[in-house]
C-alpha cells in the first residue's frame, strides 16, 4: 500500500512528504494508522547528524498514538481497532533483561531495531523500489507503519491521540524517572535540571509522589513559570547564582537533594546535579542523552560518601506494561498534557516543528495526520 | 596518666614508640586499653604524606579492640570491662544522617574528628606539653586511648582481640560492602578488583551472601590462592587478558556482572568496574580510596543503560550496630579473619608492619601491646 510519509532522505535537509511503499505486517507483526506523533530533540538530534548510528533514507518519530489496522500471523495481544502507542523501547517478557525484573531494557529486537530494520531483518517502506528504513523502531512520521507486536503498548480509547501520543517518550520518560528509576518517596527534596519538556515532566512526577521541594534550575528565566505550573517550588537560575552553584544548591536544600534529575544532555550538569545530591544517600539521575564522545566525571569521593549515580531511559518503564498506566494517570488527571502541547501542525508543516524547538519555543510540537 | 604510643611525629618518617600522657575521659567518653590493632593502607596513606588533610604529630591507627577502663560523666551504654571496638565512623542514632536510616555516616562529631580533636575541640594526648592529635577519632597505636561514647562498639567478651579488631575496619568494609550497600542476592555474578585484604574480604562477604559466580581480579598472580581461600570462583589477570578487559569479563559473566567492586583506589580500575557491569542493573561500589585529585569518568550511555555507581565507607555498616553482628558471624564461622592476619607483631616493631604492606608480604599485620 501507499502512506504518506516525512522522510529524512539525509542528514541536516529538511524532511520530504512524499508517497512511500509499506508492505503489510508479517508474522508477529501488526500495522498502525498514526493519527498524531511528537516530534523530539531525539529526531533532531539524528537529522542534524550528530547521531553517529544515523541511518538514511528513513522515516523518523518515536512518540505517536495510533489505531491497529492490520494484524500479522500469530498476533494474539492486539487486535484491529485497538489504540496503540509505538514503543522504541519494546517488552518481549522472554528475554534474559525482561525476566530479570530489574530493567525495562528488553533486548529481543535491539540488534536489528538498531540497524533500521524489523526483527527478519528487512525494512517494510520503501521508495521508488529503493528501502527507506525504520527509526528506533517506530518511524512514526509515516500515516502508516509497521511494527512487532511486542512495540506497541495498548492503551484505552478515550484516551485523545493527540495527547496521549507525548506518553510514547517525552511524558513517560520524565514521570517514570521519578516513580520507576528514582522511586522517590513523599517528603524527598529533589532538584531538576533543564526545564524543557521532560524536566517539566519530572517535576510533574515529583509533585504527583509527594515531593516536597521540588527545585527547578534552567538558565532560561521564562522556563519559571512553566515549571511552577506543574508543581516546581524553587527556581534557581544559574546566572543569578553568585559563587558556586553546588553550594547553593546544598544550601538550599538542608545539606543537598535527596534526588536530582538531569534533563539537559550536558556532562558539566550532570556533575553538578550529583555533587549537588545530599552526602550519605543523593540519588542523581542521568535522564539527558550527552553528545557523543562526551564524558562524565567526579571525585570518587563523592561516591564514597553515599551519593549514587544512576540513568534511566524511557523513565524505566517498562513499554507494554506501565505506558497504558501513564495513560491512565492522565486520563484520570493525576498528571497533565494539554499545557505542554504548545503546537499543533499537520504532517505538511513538520519542519516547522524543528524550527520551534530549536528556537527554544515550543516545549512540544504534535503533527496530527 | 602515660601510655605507651607509636606517634607520627611527621609525614614520611617512621613512627617513635614513646610514653605519651593521656587525659582521662570527660563527660560522654570513655578509656579504652587497646588489646590490640590492625595497621591499614590509611595508616599508611596519612603517614606518607598522601592525605591532604593528614595533622601531625598524631597517634595513628583506627582498626583496633580493647576494654574499657574508665567512663566519663553519664556514660550510659558502655561499662568497665566490656570489650569494645574503636569506631572511626560513629553512631550517635540522634542527627540528621543516623535518623534518615539511609546511611552510615554520622555526623554528630565530624567537623571536630577531622581536625583530630575530641568533640570538645581538645586532644587527650599531649607529650612533653605539647598536644598530639587524634587520628580517625581513634588513635589506637596507642595503648590507651580516649574515644566519645558513640564511637565504641560493645562486642562480646570471647572474641580475641588479635582477630576481632580487623573488624574494626578491613573486614567491615569487605563484608558491609557486599551485605549492606550493594545487598548482593544469592545466585548474583560478581567481579572484584584487587585481591588484598579488602578485596579477600568483599569476597568473603559474597560467598556468605550465596553468590553464584565470585570473579576476582589481580595483576599479582599470587593472590589467586588468596582468593580462592575465601570462595573467589574465577580468576583474571589483567596481564593475562588479550584485548579489552571490559569485554572478557562481560563475556565471562554472560553479559557482565550484577555486582562489582573497587578495592584498588585506582581510577582506571573503578571505570573498569562500572563498565563490566550487566547493563539493564549491573551496580558497580568504589570501596578503595583514591589518590587525591584523580577523578573517575565514564559516559553517560554507561548509566542510561542502566548501570548504577555507587560508593561505600565502613562497608555501610552502622558503627555500635552492625559491627558486633560481624564480630558474631566471625566467631560463628560464616566469615574468616585468621587466615588474613598473616603478621603479629609487638609495638615496638610496628614500623615493621608498614614494611610488610608496601612490600605485598602480608594481607594483614597486627600489632599487640
Amino acid at each position: 500500500m501507499k502512506t504518506r510519509a516525512a522522510v529524512a532522505f539525509e542528514a541536516k535537509k529538511p524532511l520530504e512528504i512524499v508517497e512511500v511503499d509499506l508492505e503489510g505486517p508479517k508474522a508477529g507483526e501488526v500495522m498502525v494508522e498514526i493519527k498524531a506523533t511528537g516530534v523530539c530533540h531525539t529526531d533532531a538530534y539524528t537529522l542534524d547528524g550528530f547521531d553517529s548510528e544515523g541511518i538514511f533514507p528513513s522515516i523518523l518519530g518515536h512518540e505517536g498514538a495510533g489505531v491497529v489496522v492490520e494484524v500479522g500471523a500469530g498476533v494474539t495481544s492486539v487486535a484491529v481497532g485497538d489504540h496503540v502507542i509505538p514503543l522504541y523501547t519494546p517488552e518481549c517478557r522472554q528475554c534474559k533483561s525482561c525476566l530479570s525484573g530489574k530493567t525495562n531494557l528488553c533486548t529481543a529486537i535491539r540488534a536489528t531495531q538498531g540497524k533500521g530494520l524489523m526483527p527478519d531483518g528487512t525494512s517494510r517502506f520503501s521508495y521508488k523500489g529503493q528501502p527507506i528504513y525504520h527509526y528506533m523502531g517506530c518511524s512514526t512520521f509515516s500515516n502508516y507503519t509497521v511494527l512487532p507486536e511486542i512495540a506497541v503498548a495498548k492503551i484505552r480509547r478515550d484516551a485523545p491521540f493527540k495527547t496521549a501520543c507525548y506518553c510514547g517518550c517525552g511524558v513517560t520518560t520524565g514521570v517514570g524517572a521519578v516513580t520507576n528509576t528514582a522511586k522517590v518517596e513523599p517528603g524527598a527534596n529533589a532538584i531538576v535540571f533543564g526545564l524543557g519538556g521532560i524536566g517539566l515532566n519530572v517535576i510533574q512526577g515529583l509533585k504527583l509522589v509527594g515531593a516536597n521541594m521540588i527545585v527547578g534550575v534552567d538558565i532560561n528565566p521564562d522556563r519559571e513559570e512553566w515549571g511552577r505550573k506543574f508543581g516546581m517550588t524553587h527556581f534557581v537560575n544559574p546566572k543569578d547564582v553568585q559563587g558556586d552553584l553546588v553550594a547553593h544548591l546544598v544550601a538550599l536544600t538542608d545539606g543537598g537533594a535527596d534526588y536530582t534529575f538531569d534533563a539537559t544532555g550536558n556532562t558539566g550538569v550532570m556533575r553538578t546535579a550529583l555533587e549537588a545530591c545530599h552526602r550519605g544517600w543523593g540519588e542523581s539521575i542521568i535522564i539527558g542523552v550527552a553528545e557523543a564522545g562526551k564524558e562524565i566525571s567526579t571525585r570518587p569521593f563523592q561516591l564514597v560518601t553515599g551519593r549514587v549515580w544512576k540513568g534511566t531511559a524511557f523513565g524505566g518503564a517498562r513499554g507494554r506494561t506501565d505506558t497504558p498506566k501513564i495513560v491512565d494517570w492522565y486520563m484520570d488527571g493525576k498528571i497533565q498534557i494539554d499545557p505542554m502541547i504548545t503546537h499543533v501542525l499537520p504532517l505538511e508543516e513538520i519542519n516547522k516543528a524543528f524550527d520551534l524547538m530549536h528556537a527554544g519555543e515550543s516545549i512540544r510540537t504534535v503533527v496530527t495526520f
